[in-house]
């Protein structure tokens, strides 16, 4: 089974493929790694399949791009071996019971650009965890943002999408998180206390929620504590069997 | 007034600051130019507030930070130095008609980073376009993703966002375009013909945009043939004006 960690740069994915893989191969699972990181300096496991085989933001901006045109520049470069990175993946598919794929840096990369958007396109039923970090949870609204935001990349990636929270070591009262997130009654009678005009957007949000994605679960993670890896199994498990219906 | 250019790496922000600029400026209003990017290397304008005076992705990445951690850094970084951002860019609104503000070449960052969302919590009423480009408009569920998008750029930023489909002159059929993005009847029935779980979900999210998001407009810019300008202008002018009602 395919998973593909996505999250912004920063939010922990490279770190989590690592660990989450050395999880498995520990259960005695064969673990496969794919990176899609053409910026990627160091990596804490030993891909398979990397990208950086074929081109890197560092040799673009040698060659006198600035960092963010490299970044995009790398991935229309790929474009041209995408069907050769689909093949290998699917390879990969059939000889290990996991591949984990790690996604560029910056997840615009792989959410705007045909290479990602493409790639997800041609894999066999691939279960996208979205990681987000803790410190982007400063308000009620940002408890809404993230879940659309997950069902956002469900969206464009055409692929089942749970969110999942990295992190947690960082945390401190887990338990009130939680119910921000999962809660959607406790969230809502939050964000009506906003009476601004993205309060009432947040609430309308919020609402509708339930119609649009009924009982989604949210993960908890943590690559330093192992926190969740076993709920992680779990639902990519589950995914595999049931074809994406994780309700 | 302040008017806020975001998008992904690639979308043209720079450029159409720039083009808008001189279109104001040739129009005899004061524009003053803000730049946010710490990765860029040419601007087509003459910033009065930069912020590559402080940090720039490229002296981080002579210092050891690959080029996704450096980004990351120039912001961390720069957290330090926001009031004095602010001080600034307030002094600007004051002595200026117009100041435009040209936002980081990763959008996430501008998203998910503190600097970019605590910047504009202090901003007096800022306009946000969400521009973005056409080559992500493949299916019929990229057009229900951009205008949720634009929503959840709203909820993040606390601020006013318009969408703007930008660089046009790429487009053969832009009345098509148009009606795919503006008339959520004509969109829905074509959602309604994917029988995939992802079209299910663009079909209920799309379904809901009027109730959460009533009449808002769309732009179509180019920064080549300055189509859309005039609008763009009397959508700042109308924001201004109506603080923030763009109905």
């Amino acid at each position: 089974m395919i998973i593909v960690f996505v999250g912004t740069a920063g939010s922990g994915k490279t770190t989590l493929t690592g660990e989450f893989g050395k999880f498995l191969d520990e259960n005695e699972k064969r673990v496969a790694y794919v990176n899609l990181d053409t910026g990627v300096r160091v990596l804490p496991y030993t891909p398979t399949v990397d990208v950086r085989e074929h081109i890197t933001v560092e040799e673009l901006m040698k060659k006198g791009y600035g960092p963010n045109g490299a970044i995009v520049e790398s991935y229309d470069f790929l474009i041209d071996y995408l069907d050769e990175y689909i093949e290998k993946i699917l390879k990969l598919e059939k000889e290990y019971e996991y591949v984990l794929i790690d996604t560029p840096g910056q997840m615009e990369t792989f959410l705007f650009h045909d290479f990602g958007v493409k790639l997800m396109e041609n894999l066999p039923n691939p279960l996208v965890v979205y990681l987000f970090d803790p410190t982007i949870l400063r308000k009620a609204h940002d408890y809404c943002f993230v879940r659309f935001f997950a069902l956002l990349i469900d969206l464009r990636l055409g692929a089942t999408t749970i969110p999942a929270l990295n992190k947690i070591d960082l945390i401190r009262d887990l338990e009130k998180t939680k119910r921000y997130l999962e809660d959607v009654e406790y969230l809502s009678a939050r964000l009506e206390l906003d009476s601004s005009m993205q309060g009432l957007l947040a609430y309308k949000l919020c609402k509708f929620l339930p119609e649009v994605s009924p009982s989604v679960r949210v993960l908890y993670l943590s690559a330093k504590t192992r926190s969740g890896f076993d709920e992680l199994e779990t639902v990519a498990y589950e995914h595999y069997c049931t074809c994406g219906d994780l309700t």
